[in-house]
């Protein structure tokens, strides 16, 4: 830190992303990308437009979000695209916290909330999750400030209906609930179409995780109008060009070759069906997952414990050390070929 | 606006990016733009980088900032890659300033200054350019408060030495100085080198413009570790992965076909030479530029009324409604080709 630095971030703790290996091949089961590539038709726009990048990107991203907006069914003005959604969760917060105005959110969830609540020096409370690790959507009901949920949950996996997503944003008129649907194709059901009954629901996903864009960095929110022009004033304040011209190329023939992205998330379905299954097998503790990701608990032995021993067998998963979740790890669901080698490790190490 | 915006946000103007116009096909001279596309191996790095974006990007940016570094003769960790050279200068307004660290910066100038001021709720204080648009270095020299300056400046195009720079980093040791160097291409001089002996100064670039790569958003940052450190802080709190693997990928093989880009470059003085004579031979007041446009004032006639006839003949050029240069406007400079259709739009909005 410099002599420099301002006092409001001197206590920021940033978020860690997954490690990126660049030492060995590992089998990464680490940071919930798809084994899947983007289709031909999305390496064919990005190479078309990346003979156009001297021009800036069109601030709009016109097309994108009208392609986007017919595919959910809802109005261009219900849709902003941006990069990652990583972005659009931070302008979220920006714009609908402050000091009077807190967030609130599961204690075991995506770790990034709790830094942009911080970074934004925004109060933020956090609500435990039940001790099968499912949220309870009567603990978000009726609650003093903005919610933001991911459903599925992260890295739990587990999946709220959008019966109880409705009774949460209905019983919150006077803030904003955020439903972070980053692992919403894995065998949930989006709760998009309540956009068109509350105007207090903004809904983000990303085209990192079933559209296999990760390295692109795209992804966007829906809501009302008027949710989606209080962002738009953010974006315009600090990033107007946030989505590059290739990114958003490959966004558009991405939701139009549908059928191969769905296909993938069907063969990821079957891979997690296959991998519960086995771990159960063997002893493991399972949490019922609809994401691209099963949470898991070794018969015994910590959860660092097996993060390691995985990884010194070529296999890398994600560990955290957060005490209710210390003898847990997250494994990424790859292709059949990848997770046949996780649990070949998982038998080496259990034979150790 | 919603009813759930923040107050701290109501009166935020966001910044007005120039005209992207999709109805017509413009000669474009509105947004300071290359008119050379990216090289082929550009392109080539962009479609081999396509295939594996499934894959998360780098969030250190390693290889990226490797080769940035080397070309300029620093350290690894005195880089940081960001989205666009906007990214970085948010960061580096929220890093260094708050209510009790102003930021300085001169009354014409890049108008993102004030409006990432305003949304980062930092006070600014504008110092006027003198009479003839320049910037009198003597103005920043020992000032109260953090110090933003573009050089070239915009729109006015007019440049300091590095001497004069490193009078004002010297005289500020207690705050932050900025070099906003993204025009410094077109025949300035940059000021990097003074980063190895004073800690008080960053100087950003982009390759929005003299490398072709608007639409990639591609900027970076260079100065001592430590302020490389507080702008690290504050990306991995915001935006992890803040540069996509295509533009990455882009950003190294540009760094790699530097003489072509240089080509480009020195085609374009050439060109700013020539419009320039030739709009002083029309008796337009025309800016010493060193950047890719020229500021100029016609003859007579007000500055919108000179941008609405060349629109109305098929040319953009840029005006603002700013009291002090609504006479002016800015002029991209493109090709030959495309300046001669400007030049000819001006002689025929002159006779009519």
């Amino acid at each position: 830190m410099s002599q420099f630095f301002s006092s409001k971030y001197s206590a920021l703790e940033p978020y860690t992303p997954g490690e990126q290996p660049r030492d060995q091949q590992y089998v990464k089961l680490n940071t919930n990308e798809s084994p899947f590539p983007p289709s031909p038709a999305v390496v064919r726009a990005a190479e078309a437009e990346a003979r156009r990048l001297q021009l800036y990107s069109d601030p709009e991203s016109t097309e994108l979000t009208r392609v986007v907006a017919e595919h959910f069914g809802v109005a261009p003005e219900n849709v902003l695209m941006t990069n990652g959604s990583d972005e659009i969760l931070n302008f979220a917060f920006m714009a609908w916290g402050d000091k009077n105005h807190p967030f609130i959110f599961p204690d075991i969830t995506y770790g990034f909330y709790p830094v942009i609540a911080a970074l934004n020096q925004i109060p933020y409370r956090e609500v435990p999750l039940q001790a099968d690790f499912s949220i309870r959507a009567k603990d978000f009901c009726g609650v003093s400030g903005n919610v933001v949920l991911a459903n599925p949950n992260a890295p739990t996996g587990t999946l709220l209906s959008v019966a109880e997503i409705e009774e949460i944003v209905k019983t919150n008129p006077e803030h904003v609930v955020i439903i972070d649907e980053a692992y919403i194709d894995f065998g949930g059901e989006t709760c998009i179409p309540l956009i068109q009954k509350y105007d207090n629901l903004l809904v983000t996903q990303t085209f990192s995780k079933s559209r296999s864009l990760a390295g692109g960095r795209l992804g966007f929110g829906i809501g009302a109008a008027s949710l989606i022009q209080d962002l738009n004033t953010l974006k315009y304040s600090t990033n107007p060009y946030n989505v590059n011209r290739m990114t958003a190329a490959c966004g558009v023939a991405a939701i139009r070759d549908d059928v191969y992205y769905q296909t993938n998330a069907a063969a990821i379905q079957a891979n997690r069906a296959y991998t519960a299954l086995s771990l159960r097998q063997r002893g493991f503790t399972v949490t019922e997952s609809k994401a691209n990701f099963l949470f898991i608990r070794p018969p015994k032995g910590s959860g660092e414990a097996l993060y390691r021993s995985l990884k010194a067998r070529g296999v890398l998963i994600r560990h955290w050390q957060k005490a209710r979740i210390r003898d847990w790890c997250r494994v990424t669901i790859g292709t059949k070929e990848q997770m046949d080698k996780f649990l070949e490790a998982v038998d080496d190490m259990m034979k150790a």
